[in-house]
């Protein structure tokens, strides 16, 4: 194994990923999940979307949440959007980092948005140029990157056609999303290979669910590939874990409480993104499916009973 | 990372680590289990333990079960035991492969069988010449290699230490338990290195448990050392999964559906595997933590609706 970086900079996606896959909450609720989680030291958030409120109803109180939370200085948040209007909300809103979506499977994203995934690279080569016109850092996430529900294996040079593609349009960053958890150490180190021989300096970021229990495997797969950025979600926040969408994303201080055993600091106060977890359990009231949020850290000594 | 094996031997554990942390099922229910895992095509399985029925009111029929198994060809069966009783009964019942249990935490070791892990390792010491005696083979399964509830981490040196004592009083294999889910990969790769160092010829097989989700980045860890046996358990069976005792066996077809994603064998068919789950989960009357159970393979595709 090569060597481990020392810091990992996790982006917390509860807020936005998490949520959306959830019964929706009060805006209450999500200001104070915000605010919960950046003072635990995590650098970067994925704060809210911009989206119709017509299709995801959770965000329908994006304008209203980002208003109402307080920007914590050192942390970077981010919002995603799906199209010019949801842009140019994220831009109003004043978000400086902004996220865009397609599918490399043409199945799910014509599911996604009713179109085909080269008309969305086309929608996406303006978003870009909206986004830098106005001063933000445009992020492509490629969705389904390690497979589809509906198409299965992806191959990995497909995936690299999409990336050569937006970055050729100017993407400052892309993701890999692991859309219904079907990455394995395999698939992630086949496709990083891929990628990086063709680009080897634009930041990466994966983002993985663990529906089917490799998640942290796939992440040790990446820091063994030089991979330092990864979208978690507090408590594993994500519901509804085994539909077909969207489930199961890779819980926060399940990602923390291995990185900090390895050595590799986070910014992130295990302890108090515990409470964060508790809380985001409560605000959803459902038991959220964290093993490390149910057991506690490794370093959490059971009492003896008194004799 | 280094070449991966071509084989994996996993040993099929719910039948026993399994049901002696849930509520107790009747025996005939244990025939039918053990009788559905022979069939498919794992080749080793650990079908029961011998100790004391008012200790472990679960393994109070094992003599029966054992009696009433089909016992396939091609598969290796083994049993756990405490003590010599124990050992005697496996022995009458015909049993070649004996494990046998330690704790490297003292603590732990007193909690369980009220004796230190010095006392403990003498009983072993007699424990195999009297397995011998009789033609079979011993395993010593060294509890709390990883860390232990009561005394946190465990240096692998006292790891290496007592693998150097069982060694030379004839242990024929060693296993390493991660009793309570405290196993990371850097806790995997600094005992698995120390021991090797000094070992480098001693079967070794590992026992993770998913309680804090780590279980199969530890396993990718172990394969990146040359380690080819695992412990696993049908549908993650092993109950209570939050107590400090045992908990959260890592599930049989999540370690099997990452191996042959990576073009590694086992033997076993997964869909068959599968099934087995769901019989285990009907047996136990509650939902088991398996994601590969809930979700399906990462093969499995989902049905595009009927436009």
């Amino acid at each position: 194994m090569s060597q481990m970086p020392d810091f990992v900079s996790i982006r917390e996606v509860g807020p936005r990923d998490g949520l959306q896959n959830e019964e929706p909450i009060p805006t209450d609720a999500k200001v104070r999940l915000l605010d919960a989680l950046s003072s635990t030291g995590v650098r970067r958030i994925e704060a809210v979307s911009f989206v119709h409120p017509k299709a995801i109803p959770q965000m329908a109180d994006a304008d209203e949440v980002w208003q109402r939370v307080a920007r914590a200085p050192g942390v970077r948040y981010s919002a995603l959007v799906p199209n010019s209007r949801g842009a140019q909300r994220a831009l109003d809103a004043g978000f400086g980092e902004i996220e865009v979506v397609v599918s490399v499977s043409d199945t799910h994203n014509r599911r996604n948005v009713n179109r085909s995934t080269g008309e969305s690279l086309d929608d996406i080569a303006e978003l870009i140029d909206l986004l830098h016109g106005a001063g933000a850092q445009a992020e492509v996430v490629v969705a389904t990157s390690f497979g589809c529900p509906y198409e299965g294996d992806v191959d990995p040079r497909r995936v690299a056609a999409i990336i050569d593609r937006v970055v050729a349009d100017g993407a400052d960053r892309v993701a890999f999303g692991d859309t219904t958890g079907m990455a394995t150490p395999r698939r992630v180190r086949e496709l990083l290979t891929e990628v990086r021989d063709r680009h080897a300096h634009i930041p990466v970021l994966l983002h993985f669910h663990n529906t089917r229990g490799t998640a942290l495997a796939n992440m040790l797969t990446a820091l063994d590939l030089g991979v330092t950025e990864f979208d978690t979600s507090v408590g594993g926040l994500g519901g509804c874990p085994y539909a077909p969408g969207a489930s199961g994303n890779l819980a926060t201080e399940e990602a923390v409480h291995m990185l900090h055993d390895m050595g590799i600091d986070t910014g992130i106060d295990l302890d108090a993104l515990l409470e964060v977890a508790e809380l985001a359990e409560r605000l959803v009231g459902r038991q959220l499916p964290s093993g490390v949020l149910r057991a506690g850290p490794r370093t959490r000594l059971t009492p003896l009973p008194t004799p």
